[in-house]
């Protein structure tokens, strides 16, 4: 048990932050993070490939995910892409490509794809309208449901559906659940660290008056 | 790079899903999720604690924190506390706390503590009213900005400003962001995996023309 804390920060000492070190700190405050590449494309074919860190399961009946997406002022392209086109798709980014993950943030112009900045590679398939990532072990597609607009800094929530999901089959379990480990699906730190998933322990469905058993399908 | 995606799942198959591994296979979608407890407590000083996978980072000036909440139907303690006290408080799960804090998603009676029931010590300092949980290694005190209800399945998304945050100072790097990794903070995928974080790479801020560095600093 840890019996003290050395730091103990309120407003004045977030205020003696400077800008960057400010969006490092309070990027560093949620923990692990997911990390995940969102694929759109417009209406005249340009597409669009950004590193989304901030995806999250809503439900699974309907089957619901969102996403907050940062201020139009600072990176209009994906949901404004999402919005004309109605579909987006999320994709797993593993340990070999993390670099061309994070490479996506950069400020590419519109006319560039970042798919062909990066080097991954753009897959239409089963008539879906966005674009998946094809080195991608874990590929969804979704259909908008509603942008949630968070008035306190201008971000936005994006609501979507999941329609088509891409897996390696030899990830899924009997229980439903797709092992992680299996598909190499990579978690995000911060704003700029990547991190490698290792199996602690599966525990079972509590209750009250049982004790927890250790899954072994793990 | 991958040539096959052996799985191609759409409506027809989540809805050969039963209800569990539904639950389970949509959980696994979203990749790595923070592993969060939420301290609560309500005008009678009854606590209250529960796991939650949902906490987002949603901007650093003002800085704000969002979570997703279950339905009242299913899981009202936390929600009531929050909006009756307007703070809770967010703590990172560690490693020897796994089982703890997986414990506490039981459905325990309102006079219950899940803090007692799993042996998780209740925190108050610092005229901050809701408990912090002292084992966790960073500990974060919110204020309620507003409840977004998420209409489509009775979820809501709990917007909170940060007021306080506790944390261990040899994790703090001169950039202002915290190693996750020196904290020990773990992930969890799905519903209820449990892994931890080893460091793959850190990069730098990415530009369109530049190439991108790997961090010392980790």
């Amino acid at each position: 048990m840890r019996i003290d804390m050395q730091q103990f920060w309120t407003e004045k000492d977030f205020d003696a932050l400077d800008k960057r070190q400010r969006a490092q700190f309070f990027n560093s405050l949620s923990g692990a993070k997911s990390a995940n590449l969102v694929g759109t494309v417009d209406g005249q074919g340009q597409t669009n490939l950004s590193m989304v860190s901030s995806c999250v399961h809503l439900g699974a009946n309907p089957s619901l995910m969102a996403m907050i997406i940062r201020p139009r002022a600072v990176a209009r392209h994906t949901i404004e892409n999402l919005i004309e086109m109605n579909h987006w798709t999320i994709n797993h980014v593993t340990a070999p490509m993390v670099h061309q993950a994070h490479q996506t943030s950069a400020r590419y112009p519109k006319e560039v794809s970042e798919f062909d900045a990066v080097g991954l590679t753009a897959e239409f398939k089963n008539n879906f309208v966005a674009p998946f990532v094809k080195e991608s072990p874990l590929q969804i597609g979704l259909k908008l449901v509603r942008v949630v607009p968070i008035i306190e800094n201008d971000t936005e929530m994006v609501i979507g559906e999941i329609k088509q999901v891409y897996f390696e089959g030899a990830a899924l379990r009997q229980d439903g659940s797709l092992s992680i480990n299996k598909l190499g699906t990579v978690a995000v730190t911060g704003l700029d660290h990547y991190q490698s998933l290792n199996h602690l322990v599966r525990l079972s469905y509590a209750k009250p008056s049982e004790s927890l058993e250790e899954l072994t399908d793990i």
